[in-house]
Order: structure tokens, then C-alpha cells, then sequence
């Protein structure tokens, strides 16, 4: 999509109380100020950037009002309270620009269930599957191409990107968004060994995704094998994450791409787990844990402790181990030249 | 979905051989004794949980014969001879429910070639696409939105979620589970450099899916270059798994999420990786390996071996390193100790 | 998919000089020289395996002018300038015939907003959706359940396997090749903490793929927060890897399955990452590095270097450590004995 917006549209938007210079420029993109093109709009919201307001070729700056420097020629200052406050309105305006939803109501290419209760206000895309006993909130959108089983609960104010799957008996809180190709409810990893073969261990659990979840894009979630599996108000889920069943997820935490927690396993509130981390099964992840990337967690980590490396350890002695780790040769080296010199002295006696 | 099944329907399913107490619940849950609520089930499976079956609060508890303690008021306990079987009868019941599989058929809005062979007894669910020479065995079912390329072979008893895609020429055995938005027999990542660039090497082969393999959401499987790509007999495999082109998976494995292993690997029969395993390309898994999770197998791994770690070692090798490595501080303390010993000693004489 | 060549088939695709021998075999696969049985084509490709010709079960052989041995009862050698390159383009012919491109237009079953532009020669295939402004190319195929967002730009002889997703405003170049449930577009992972929680940043940017890019199954391309995420032209990827916002991935290079670049991250042309690599944020890796499979790299990285390992280090001196490292016993018990033998001799004096 490219953006044509003209400084009057803008002006509309970030409501500046006022203005110096003018451009006759579109804008079409929004850059930092050292990088920004002509066309762009930028903006002076990190006082440590004043000086490059003076050299910036952006058509439209939007400055603070103690921002006292005159614009080029061809360049219009937008002079607001909050440059920055005033960029995110312009950017959420961007953002509904982007999104297609579909007009409310059931586009006819969707297979929809006689008794599925679908707000009149929600939006029901094409080549959407909602099965039977399913309920879709007011305003939620469902993309394209969403399958939604059988018995599915859907909040309000929710987005489902093209290609979400809901398996059966997934409830979805509301403002909860999930990106594409995310999959929800997909039978736990359950087998129990008899005669040499793995037996499945039959799934029927469910998933509770909370009010303000998001979760990104291809990322799995796994039903309980009895009970559910959480994920908790307001948690951030990014890209290509595995939750296994019976997980419980708290409030408020952020997991970054491609990190995969195993069955069983619970996560309290406000834990930052960064990409490609590893969780085992059954452990419990304290309160406001924190842990570097492709970090290895296979026992219980104590609330509040920032963690890092496979084991996982204490951050600042994993790190100290690290460079020790380093240092190796030194210390064989260091040892042969000791070792030598002790079995000279004891020759020397 | 919500569970609701009244007493009697749970007697009629578990045949027990006696009856003590009686509650007027309708069964909505199955819980572990000690977080059971009332309308919840629960059971004694196992014995050291003897103890709790006096404090549960779950209205309704499978007891085996031993079992000789009284209801609570409002309580039934159905004397079975098995608890745990009987559970996991009363759970594939309610797995048959949760899944909504579309009646015997073509759903009208399935896009089917005239030429595909479909059982009369298969299920073809709403907007999926069968491509010519496609065939499907009996009581075979894709749920919803699932694409089978051309010549594709699909057994009898198949299990389809949303959002599967096989390419041309996939073959799968019966009673195959496929979870959503898995991909099967996408191109092979091969290339050759030709003037700086990376021209493709075409990957005409195939992927074979034996019996019995259940495969998790969003896993993706490599066709062969030529030839063919082989997951055995019974083998089961987690969510975000990646196979490479040319990977031949013994029978009777297990593949935890988010494993991968790289092109023309050999992994042998019942063969266990855990979580983020990494295997390199041209290697040879011997038969009943085990890996940690996040282990990295850059070389051959004999048979019946038990491995950790990056690079990976044996595990007792592996946990007695990492152990050591903790120990470094202390090891440079006490070496700088010695240095300093034997530099005053020798400097005395 | 069964291949079913006669032998005149073959040579009329190949072309021979010459032809030595007959076989009344149709060809139903290709193999190695070793491997092959009756019914296969196999190839001389390389001199180290000259003896095994000799040996093969294969009914039909390609070899160069200079192999002088005959085939054996009821096998066909074609004696061709290069067999590489005639199986290439027997390869290629095959690949052809495996794929099913739907015929030019648009079918039926497709939802197409009216102002969309798409080239007469293309190929917009089943249950696909095409939102309001979407441009698509010559000879571009859309195979099937492919989703593209308002305003996207597709080039020309592009490939969309099922089930891709492009957000609004993506732009594919020319000849660019998206495996079956490829996302490309989805928000970035950004958010700001505001009392607790952490409220979405806006990510209204874009996703550009240039020319000549191959993306695999299930990989996920995040849009930039603004300006444009990028995958430099001829650069492949394999299976399941993560691109976040704002990441600039240059020209020709090759990252291995399941890799995940954290945002703003800037990879330089040529660069190869092994399988599972993670890489942070806002780091700068240099042209032509190449990094072994599950590296970590958290830091800048100097163009030319060949680095492994957690954290990531020079390849040679990550080896180094890691021999060091399995060493450690024998470390303790020399130093231990050391001690010894210095207390020993302390005590003498």
C-alpha cells in the first residue's frame, strides 16, 4: 500500500497549534530524520535528535513547541505537544487504512452454521468455516479463510487473520488478535507406550485465550488433555511459538519468536522470555522472570531472576562463565608451564 | 465446548460394577483429585493418590474395586476395574464429539477434480481442493480448507485438520492424522552456486507418510529431490517440526516441537528428540537414541545412546561438563593460589 | 504422483549421442547408481562412481561419451555430453508435470475484489482472495487458498503455493517463489509498557521480497513499524524462519530452517545462517558470514567471518573451546594433584 496523504490531511490529523513553512509535497512515508526522503514526514520526539531537524530532506517535521528552528525551503513544521503522541494517532490512522476488513455481517463465499450466533456488528469474511454452536462477538472481524470448530466462543473486538484455526471448544476473549495461520487447540503431544508402539493419549481439554491477547504469526497453541490450556490478559505472543497442553501462561507477559514451552508447564505474570527459548515440561516459571534468547529452562526458576544460556543460570554468572569459557586455553597453557616448573624445582632438590 | 453428560450417561460408557453415593450434578469437567470442583470427574488412577479421595470435591470419582471409603453427601463414586481405562474410554467418547467431522461426502463448496477417486464413505469437507488423480481411502476425512495436490494418494481412516496442504504426489498411509496447517512435500532446499547466485535444483521426489503418524500443527515436511522423503510407521511428531528433503524418520519415533533436521539424515526406529533438537544434513541416527532438548547433532550418533547438549555428548558426560563449567571461577582462583605459591617458594630457595 | 517415462520419452527429453543397449522397462523413478532398482533411471554424474555402472540394477543409465562399458540384458545406456545436465533437464521436465498450475484466469471459486488488476496470463486459483488494488503479474500463479491483502503487489512469474498470506501493501518482485502457508506482512512485535501492560505500537509499515527470492513453508515475514522490511533479491529461505520488522536481509543469501532475526537487524549480501540460528536486535551482520546451525549471535558481526556457537565466536576458535571444554576433568584432577604435590613439597622444606 503506499500511503498519499497531503499536509492539509495531516494537519487534520495531528491538529497542530501551528505551522511554518510549506510543501507541496504528498507524503508518502514516515522516516526517521536521518534517513527520511523527500516525500517523507518525520519528527523530533527524542530531544538528542534537535541537531538533525536543521538536515533532514523530510518534506513535513511535526517538532515540540520549544523547537524554535525555521524549516528549509519546501518544508513544512507541524508544531505539536507531543511529537510523538501526535505520530502514533497518525500511525493508527495508517494502520485502519490497512486493514480491509470486511463489512459487517457474513460474506456469502463463508460456510457458516445455521445455529452459529454471529454478532450483527462482527464481520465474517470470505471462505470463512464457523461450525455449530459457535458465538462470534460485536465488532470482531474474522479476516478470511478462518475455520472456527465447533462450539468455538469468540469475544468482542477481536481480529482473526486470514487462515487462524480454532480447533472445537476454543474460547477467545475480547480485543484478542491473532495473526496468520495461527492455530489454536490442536491436540497436546500425548502417547503413552504399549507393546513398542505409542498410543494416543486422547486431547479433550480446551484453550482459554484472555481479554488483549496477541499472538503472532503461525504460532501454535495446544489443548489440555483434560482441563485448559491459558494464556493470560493482556500476554504478547510473537511469531512461530509452540505452547504445549496444559500450559498456563500469566498476565502480561511477552514471548518472543519461536520459543516453545512444553506440556504441563506454568508461566506467571509479566515473564519476558526471549526468542527460540526452550521451557521443559511440568516447571514453573516465577513472577517477572526474564530470559535471554535461546535460553534452556529445565527446572523451576524462582520469581524475579533474570536468566540466561543452556542450562539456564543466573545472567551475570552465565556471562562471567562465558568469558572464563573463553579463557581456557590460558588456563592449559598456564597449567603446563606450573607443571613444569614444579616438577623442575622437585628435580632441583 | 462444554462438557454436560448426566450420570447414568457416564455409567452407561464406563460399565461399572457397582455404584455407592449419588449427586445430582451434571458433569462438566474431569479434573486430578485435588483440584476438583463440584460438577467436576475425576478418578483414582493411581494409587499413592489414595488419600485424596476423601478430600476431593469432584461429584462424581471412578474408584477401583480396592477402594473402600464412602461418598461424600451429593457424591458418587462408580467402582470400576481399571479407573484409568475406564477414563480414557469416557475420553475417547468425548473426542468423537469434539470433532465436528463433516458427514460422508463432498461439501458443495469443495472444489474437487471430475478425475479423484474418492471413497463413497470419506468425508470432503467445506472449501477444500482436490486436484486431479487424487485419491482418498475410506472413512477419511479432511476437516476444512485442506489442499491436496495432483496424484496425491491419501489411505483409509485419515485424520485432515484445516489448513493442511499436501503437494502433488504426497503419499499417505491409513489412519494418518494430520493437524492444521501442516505442509507436506514442499520443494526441498537445495541450490547451486552459479556466478554468485543460487540457481534451484529441482526436487522432484516425493514424501511418504506410513501408518499411524500423527503430525502437530504448522510442522512442515521436505519432498525428496528425487526419491523419497520417509516418516515410518507409527511415528509421531510435534508442532513446528521441519524435515528436510530426503530425510528417512524410522518407525515408532518421537519428534518434540520445534526439532529440526536438516536434508538426507537418517533417524532409526524409536528414536526420541526433544524440543528445538537441531540435526545437521547426511547424518545417521542410530536406533533408540534418545536427545535432550535443544541438543545439536552435528555428526553420526550410534544406536541406543542417550545424548545432550551442543555439541552433543553423552548425557552423563554432557551433565558432568556443564557441571564443571560452573566451576570455572573456582578453578582460576585456585590456579592464580598455586602460581603464587610456587613463584614465593622458588624465589626463597 | 508415479512417473511413467518409456525409454523414447527419455531420450527425446535428452537427446543422446548415442544409445547403447534396450530395456523394455517404462521409468517409474530416479536413483542413484548404488540404489537404483529395475524401473529406475540413474546417471554417471560424477567419476568416483565409474565402477558402480557396472553393477547397477537401474534399466535405463545416462553416462558420458567416454564410458565404454555395455549395459547389461535389458538395459539401456544413453550416452550423453553431460548427465548432470541432461538429468537437470529431465528434472525440470518433471518438476513441470508435478505441479498443477491452474489455467490462466481467474476460477470460479476465487473471491476478487472488482478493481483488482491482474494479468491476463495469470493464474488465480481455487478459493483464493483477492482484496480491492491488488496488482498481479504475468504468468504468475496463485495456486490455491491464497489470501492478498488490499493493495498488494505481486511481479511477474511468481509462484504462490496454497495457503499464503500477504498483508496489505506487500510487494513481491519478479519470479519470487512463497511456500504453502508463507506470511508475509504481519505485524512487527512492538510494544510500549504503560502502567503494566504493554500497549501495541502501531506497525504500519511494509514488506518487500525482491526479484528472485524463494521463501519456504511456513516461514513468517513481519511488516516493518514504518518504512519497509526487506528480503534482498535472489536470497532463499528454508522452512519456519522468522523475520521480524524492519530486518534488511541482502542479496543472495541463504537462511537455513527455522532461523529467527530479531527487528531492524541488517544482514549484508552473500551471508549464509545454518538451521535454528537466532540473531538479536539492531544488529549489523557483514557481508558474506556464515554461521554453523543453532549459533547465537547477539552482537555485530565483521563481513567475511565464519562464526559458531552460544555466544557466537570465530568457527575456529568455538571448536577450539569446545575440544578445551571436554577437557575440564582432566583439568581438575591435574590441578588437583598439583596442589598436592605443592603442599607436599611446602611441608618438606
Amino acid at each position: 500500500m503506499q500511503l498519499a496523504f497531503t499536509p492539509d490531511e495531516i494537519a487534520a490529523i495531528v491538529q497542530p497549534r501551528a505551522a511554518r513553512g510549506a510543501t507541496a509535497a504528498v507524503i508518502r512515508g514516515i522516516s526517521a530524520l536521518g534517513t527520511a526522503r523527500p516525500g517523507d514526514l518525520s519528527f523530533l520526539g527524542n530531544p538528542k535528535y534537535r541537531s538533525e531537524v536543521a538536515g533532514t530532506r523530510a518534506s513535513l517535521v511535526l517538532v515540540p513547541p520549544d523547537y524554535t528552528g525555521e524549516p528549509a525551503a519546501g518544508q513544512l513544521f507541524l508544531v505539536v505537544d507531543q511529537p510523538s503522541v501526535a505520530l502514533a494517532r497518525l500511525c493508527a490512522r495508517i494502520e485502519q487504512m490497512l486493514r480491509s476488513p470486511p463489512a459487517p455481517g457474513v460474506h456469502p463465499s463463508a460456510v457458516v452454521a445455521p445455529d452459529a450466533q454471529i454478532a450483527t456488528t462482527a464481520a465474517i469474511g470470505p471462505l470463512c468455516v464457523i461450525e455449530a454452536d459457535v458465538r462470534v462477538g460485536g465488532r470482531t472481524c474474522l479476516q478470511a479463510s478462518v475455520y472456527a470448530g465447533r462450539g468455538t466462543v469468540i469475544g468482542d473486538d477481536c481480529l482473526l487473520m486470514p487462515g487462524v484455526r480454532l480447533y472445537p471448544g476454543t474460547q477467545l476473549g475480547h480485543r484478542v488478535r491473532l495473526h496468520a495461520n495461527v492455530v489454536i487447540g490442536s491436540d497436546g503431544f500425548g502417547y503413552e507406550q504399549v507393546n513398542g508402539r505409542h498410543e494416543k493419549v486422547p486431547q479433550i481439554g480446551q484453550v482459554v485465550i484472555e481479554d488483549d491477547v496477541e499472538i503472532g504469526a503461525g504460532s501454535t497453541v495446544d489443548r489440555a488433555r483434560f482441563g485448559r490450556t491459558i494464556v493470560g490478559e493482556g500476554t504478547k505472543i510473537d511469531n512461530l511459538v509452540q505452547l504445549g497442553h496444559n500450559v498456563v501462561i500469566g498476565k502480561h507477559c511477552i514471548l518472543c519468536a519461536q520459543t516453545g514451552i512444553s506440556g504441563s508447564t506454568t508461566v506467571g505474570d509479566c515473564v519476558v522470555l526471549g526468542g527460540q527459548v526452550g521451557v521443559g515440561g511440568h516447571i514453573t516459571i516465577g513472577k517477572g522472570v526474564k530470559a535471554g534468547g535461546q535460553t534452556g529452562i529445565a527446572a523451576d526458576v524462582p520469581a524475579g531472576t533474570y536468566i540466561n544460556g543452556t542450562p539456564a543460570l543466573p545472567y551475570m554468572l552465565e556471562r562471567r562463565l562465558a568469558v572464563l569459557h573463553q579463557r581456557l586455553p590460558e588456563l592449559f597453557h598456564r597449567l603446563d608451564a606450573l607443571e613444569a616448573q614444579v616438577k623442575k624445582s622437585t628435580a632441583a632438590k
